[in-house]
C-alpha cells in the first residue's frame, strides 16, 4: 500500500474538514444537484472522450498503484544473482522449486519460460509485450486523471452557474439569497477540491509509478535473459546495477 | 454506433437537467439572444478560421466516428488469412465471389484492385493515399472541435457581458435586476456546458478513433499486400499480429 | 475574395447585433474611452513588440489573404502541362506569347526567366527566395494576430478597471452606478469580441492560407523546372500531382 | 533610438491617460501601498528567481536595444567590400586609417585583430565568443521580462486582495466602501498595465532584436574572415548576401 | 548564502507588510482555517503526487541552494592548474597534504581517488554518477516547487470558497458579512502570495543553480581527469576554460 498517498489524501481531507468545522458545519457542504453536475458531468464527458473499457480499466490501474507495493530493485538484483548461481550449478529445472517464493507475476512468467526452455528471443519478446502493456496502462490512466482534473473545475463552474441562475429567478425573497448563493458555490468547491486534491496528484503519482515500474521490469527482463545466457552472479549484478538510480547505485558501490 | 459516447452525452445532459429541475425549471435556461451570441458567434468564427468545406466536412467525420463501428482487428486478421488461403489455392479471381460479404469499403477497394491484377506498387500507393486522407479528416475534425471548445466559453462570456451591460442600463427597476443577471449568465452556461460536455470530449474521441482507424487500415494494407505476395495464411497472421495492441496480441498468443 | 471569412465575420457581427437589439440598443455599446484603451493600447503595444514595418505590412498580408484568390492547383497543373508541350515543340521563346494570359505574378516571374534563358540553378534560387519571403510574410502576420488576440482581452480588462475605479470614486450618486459599470464593462466586451471574432480566427486563416500557398508555389517551381528540363507533359503531370492533397489526387487519378 | 518602441509606449500611455481624464482624474490612479505590492513584490521575486547580476544587467540590455541603432546590413556589406578591396591592394595595415570612421565596436574589434595579424582561427574564435555573449544577454533579458509579465498581474491581484480585506474590516462606514474598493483595484490596474504595455512587448522586442543582431554579427564575422582570406570585393558580396533577408536580397539582386 | 534570494524574499515580505500597515493591521491577515486549507491542502497533495522521500528531500536541496555558496569556477581552474603542476612534479601522493584546504566534497572525493591510484575510467564513472545524482536532485526539487506554485493558488481558492459558503449561511447578521468575506479572502491571499513570492521564484532559482552546478562539476571532472593524464598546468587551463561563460572567458583571455 502506498502510505504517502493514503496519508496525503487523509490529511488533505482532514485539513479541509477542520477548516469547515471551525466556523460552520459539514452539512452546509452537501448539495446533491451540485454533485450531480460536477461529478456526473465530468464522468459522463469521460465516456465520450475515452472508450468505455479505458475508463473502467482506470480503477484497476489506481488500485494497483496504491495498494500493490513494487518489489525493491536491490532485493530483486540479489534474488536474480542467487537464481543465476543456482541455474549455472544445477540447470534451469532447479529454478522450479524456487518459483513458489516469488510473488511477482511478471518475474514468475519469465522464469516459467526459462524452465520450459523457451528460446531466448521468444522470452524477450513475450516480456517486452507485457511491459508495453503495463506502460500503456499507466499512460492512459494518467491521461484520464489529467482530463478529469481539467473538466471537474469546469463542471463545478457549470453547476455554480445553474445555482446562481435559479437563485436570481427567486430574488423576491431576499432572505434566501445567501443560502442560494452558498449552495451554488458548493459545486465550484466540489470541482476545485476533487481536481486539486485527488485527480491531478494521482496523475502525477501514476506517472512516477509508471517510470519506476518500467525500470523494475526492464531490470527483470535483463535478469532473466542473463540467466538464459548462463552468466555468473557477479556478471548479473554488474549488468543489473545500471538500472538502480544514482544514489542507490552509490550505496551499493560503497557497500561492495 | 459508439455506445459510450451516446450514453455519456445522454447521461451528462440528464445529470444537468436533473440538477436544474430539483430547484428550478428548464425554461429559465432558454435565452435566444444568448444562444445567438454563444453558438452563432462561435460558428461564425469557425468559418473565418477554417475553409468552409473543412467546417462542413466535420459533420461527416463526426457521424462516421459515432455511428459507424470499426471492424474488429482480430476478425479482420482471420478474414485476411482465409482470403490468403483462397487466393493461394484458386488464384485472385476466386476472391471475387467473397466480395459481397465484405462491408468495409476500404478493404473492398483493395481487393478489387487485387482481382483486377493491379501491380503491387499501384495497390499500395492508392491505399496509402486513401489512408492519408482518412488521417487528415480526423486531424482536421479534432482541430475544429478544439477550436470550438476554446471559442464557445469566450463567446459565452461575450454574451454575458452584453446581458449585464443592458441590465445595468435599466437599473431603474430593481425588481428586474435578478432576472436580467440570470439571463446574462445563461450564455456563459451555454458556452461552458457545450465546450466541456460536447466539443472537448469529441476532440478527444476523434483523436482516439483516428489512431484506431489508422492502425486498422495499415493492417488491411499489409494484409492485401500479403495476398498479392502469395503468402501462406500462417505467414499472413504473423505479419498482421504486430498491429494488435499488446493485450490483444497476448490473448491471441495464449490462444494459439 | 475569401467568401467564408466575409460571411463568417458578417454573420458573427449580425448575431451579436441581433442579441443586443433584442433587449437594448447599439448605442449602449459605444464608449470612446474604452475603445481608446482596448484598441489604442493593444496597437501601441504591437509597435513595441514588432518593428513598425512588420505591423504595417500585416495589412497587405490580410488583404492578400482575404481578397486575392489562389489559383487552383489542378488548373495550374494543366496549364504547366500545356506550356511544357509548347516549350518542347517550339522552344522557350514560344512561351512569350502566352505570358499575357497568366495573371499570377509568381509564375510570370518564373516563365520570364525561362524565356530569358536563365540557368536552371538561378531560376530555382530566385523562386525559392521569393517563396521564403511569402512564407515569412504569412508567419509574421499570424504572429501579429495571435499577439493581438492575447493583448486585446488584457487591455479590455485594463479599460474596465479604469472605468470601475472612476465609478467607485463617484459612488455618492447611486443612480449613476449602473451606467458607470455598464460603460466599464463595454471595454471588456470590445477586447473579448475583437480577439475571438477577428484576431484569433484570422491567425488561423493566415496559417491555413500560408500552407496552401506554399504548396502551390512549390508546385509552380517544380513545374517551371520541369519546363527547363524539357520534360513531356505526362511526365510534368506525374511530377506535379504529388503536390495535390490526397482527395484531389484521387479524383484526378480516377478521372485519368 | 528605436522610434517604434518609444512611439508605441508613449501612445499607449497617452491613450490610457486620455481615457482616464475623460471622466476622472489621474490622481485617482495613484496608490502608494498598491505600487509597493505590485512593483516591489514583482522585483523582489525577480531577485530570488535570477542571480542579482542578471537582473541588473537587464537594464543595459534594454538601453542597448532601445537606444542603439543596429547598423544597416546592406551598408555593412558595402563597407566590407570596400575594405576587402583596400586590404587586397595595400595590405592589412592600410585598414588602420579607416578604423576611426567605424563606430561599431564589434567590427572594430575584428578589424584590429586583422591589422595585428592574428591567425584566422583566433579571430573567428574571439568574435564567436563575443557573439555568444550577445545572444545570451538577449535571451536572459527576454526571460526576465517574460517572468515580470507573469508576476506583475499576480502581485497586482495580491495587492487588490490586501486592499479588499482591509476595506471589508472597516465596513462600518459605508461611505468609504467605494473609495476603498477603488484603491484596491488600482493595484490590479498597475499589474495588468505594466505587464501588457511594457514587459510582454519588451520581451518580444528583445527576441526580435536578438535575431537581427545575431544575423548582423554573423555577417560581420564572415566579412572579416573574407578579408583575411584576401577575397575580391565581388566574392565578399556574394558570400555576405546570404545573410540578407529574402526581400532585401531581392532588391539588391535587381539593383545589381 | 545566496544574498540575492534572502534580500529578495525579505524585501518582498517587507513591501507587502508595509502596504498592509499603511491602512490596516497585520492581524487582519491571520486566519488559521485558511492556512490549514491553503498550506495543509497543498502539502497533502504533494505527498500523493510525489513519493514521501522526494518531498522531504526538497528541504535539503533548498538549504543547499540557498546557504551553500558554489566555488568560483575561475578560482577552481587556478587551483586545478596548481594541483596539476604539483602532481607532475612530485607525484599523486603529494596531493594528499593539500586535501585539508579543499572544502568542496565533490572535488575532495575525486582527488582521494587520484591519490589512491584508481584507474581513470573508475574515477570518471564514480564522479559522473555523483553528478547525475546532483542534477536529478535539482530537477525534482524544481518540479516540486512548480507543483506547489500551481496548487497553492488552487487551494487558496478552495479555502475562500469554504469561507464564503459559511458566511452566506450566516447572512442574518449583516454586520458580520464584511468580516466574513475578509477572512474568506485571506486564504486566496495566502495562496497567491506564497506561490508567486516563494514557490515559483524558488523553482527558477533551483533551475539556474542546477545549470551552474552541473557546469562546475563537469569542470572539476575534467580537471581531475587532466591531473590523472599528467597534463601541464597550461594545458589544464586551456581545457577547463571552455566551461567558463563567454564573458568570464573573455576577461580571462584579456587578463592573460
Amino acid at each position: 500500500m502506498d502510505t504517502g498517498s493514503i496519508v496525503g489524501a487523509s490529511a488533505g481531507c482532514a485539513f479541509v474538514a477542520a477548516a469547515i468545522l471551525m466556523h460552520g458545519k459539514l452539512s452546509d457542504f452537501v448539495d446533491i444537484p451540485g454533485a450531480l453536475v460536477a461529478f456526473g458531468g465530468s464522468f459522463s464527458a469521460l465516456f465520450i472522450f475515452f472508450p468505455a473499457k479505458t475508463v473502467l480499466g482506470v480503477f484497476a490501474a489506481v488500485k494497483h498503484c496504491l495498494f500493490e507495493k513494487l518489489p525493491d530493485p536491490s532485493g530483486e538484483i540479489r534474488r536474480l544473482m542467487e537464481l543465476a548461481g543456482l541455474a549455472r550449478r544445477d540447470g534451469f529445472l532447479a529454478l522450479e522449486k524456487r518459483l513458489p517464493e516469488i510473488s511477482d507475476p511478471f518475474l514468475t512468467r519469465g522464469l516459467e519460460m526459462v524452465i520450459d526452455n523457451y528460446p531466448r528471443e521468444k522470452v524477450a519478446q513475450v516480456l517486452q509485450v507485457e511491459l508495453q502493456y503495463i506502460e500503456e496502462r499507466h499512460a492512459v490512466a494518467k491521461k484520464v486523471f489529467e482530463q478529469l482534473g481539467a473538466s471537474l473545475p469546469a463542471f463545478g463552474m457549470v453547476g455554480t452557474l445553474i445555482g446562481l441562475i435559479e437563485m436570481l429567478h427567486t430574488l423576491d425573497d431576499p432572505g434566501k439569497i445567501g443560502a442560494g448563493m452558498a449552495v451554488a458555490m458548493v459545486t465550484t468547491f466540489y470541482g476545485a477540491f476533487a481536481a486539486n486534491m485527488i485527480c491531478l496528484p494521482l496523475a502525477g503519482k501514476l506517472e512516477n509509478r509508471g517510470k519506476e515500474e518500467t525500470l523494475l521490469r526492464e531490470l527483470m527482463i535483463q535478469g532473466v535473459l542473463a540467466l538464459i545466457d548462463g552468466e555468473a552472479p557477479r556478471a548479473v549484478e554488474a549488468r543489473l546495477k545500471a538500472f538502480l538510480d544514482p544514489k542507490a547505485r552509490q550505496t551499493e558501490a560503497s557497500a561492495a
